[in-house]
């Protein structure tokens, strides 16, 4: 989530086209927003062809999918503190600075606003978040195999908790939450999941 | 918060062009989205003069900024259950219920959409939840003093905390939470305001 899409990675002129490509797209995006979204703008900022660009992603919204595809596979890896409060309130900091940072912050959102209108943006954001929280699920599942939370805690639920408060600031208030939001919003998914809250089934 | 905008209400004449003209704007918002949001468009639908339109509401962010009103005006009182559990619960429902209405979901995400990029927008969109939290807070007072959470807990942080996870499963899923999840949205603020999580200052 806080890794940076487009950073040079090996890779042969593919790759190198691609990487060129998907930050050109988190550019403008974290810049102008969905809406001023442009295969051609991205072909000249990317200093790639047109054509290429138009022939390999086909549309913005492909485009997108396929930033948020990178995204994804770039981010960084769960934390393993040893507490599953420790590992949450990592997740929450990494959360938090995700949203904080000048290019990620306004790229999320403006993703975030884009998919409230677009199918294929919203499955998508579905998707790059099915794998952040896969990512992290093993903290909860440790946490539960170390006995610090009741049996049968939906690992997912714990870890969209910690994201839900975070990003409801920056939605609807256009504050960036501070570290002690941040804090809050771990003590609240742990506290509630020690309760049971997010134990299902049965 | 799940009051419908525009509906006919007493008053003259210019509280029924107002009533009409926010009503048509909801519409839009609704159907279409903040992008075509258009003034002149907003007066055919309403029957209204588009001299009026333009006079009284001056741009699109005026208009959505006083529907954003509005609705705060509208929205239902909060309830009074007995036990801040109850209340909680019946707020979660409310909000669930608004995310999943055919007509206030889509406006509601269309509006947290356009205030990713307009400011008046944003600012307008953080004064009705200011409204609403503040209508809900009394709940949370009021479990304060009857022993039910620890002294110092902060109103706010809770009423936002029931709140959260919904808004944030809607907009980074596209998914409508369904009754249960809305319950644990309540039971999760519930559990992490009695561990404390909520106190602040001293």
């Amino acid at each position: 989530m806080s890794a940076e899409p487009g950073t040079v990675r090996p890779g042969g002129r593919t790759a190198r086209v691609r990487a060129a490509v998907l930050r050109a797209a988190g550019d403008v995006l974290a810049e102008q927003g969905f809406a001023h979204l442009d295969l051609a703008d991205v072909a000249r900022r990317a200093e790639v062809g047109k054509t290429t660009v138009y022939r390999r992603w086909g549309s913005v919204t492909g485009l997108v999918a396929d930033l948020l595809g990178d995204m994804a596979e770039q981010s960084l890896p769960r934390a393993d503190t040893g507490s599953v409060l420790g590992d949450l309130r990592a997740n929450a900091a990494l959360v938090r600075r995700t949203l904080a940072d000048a290019r990620q912050g306004p790229l999320f959102r403006a993703v975030i606003a884009a998919a409230t209108s677009d199918a294929r943006t919203a499955q998508a954001l579905r998707r790059f978040y099915d794998v952040r929280v896969g990512e992290w699920a093993p903290c909860v599942e440790q946490g539960v195999a170390r006995g610090e939370l009741p049996a049968g805690t939906d690992p997912s639920l714990v870890v969209r908790a910690v994201s839900a408060p975070l990003y409801y600031t920056v939605l609807t208030t256009g504050v960036v939450p501070d570290e002690a939001a941040a804090d809050r919003a771990a003590e609240a998914a742990f506290a509630a999941a020690v309760s049971g809250v997010y134990v299902v089934g049965d």
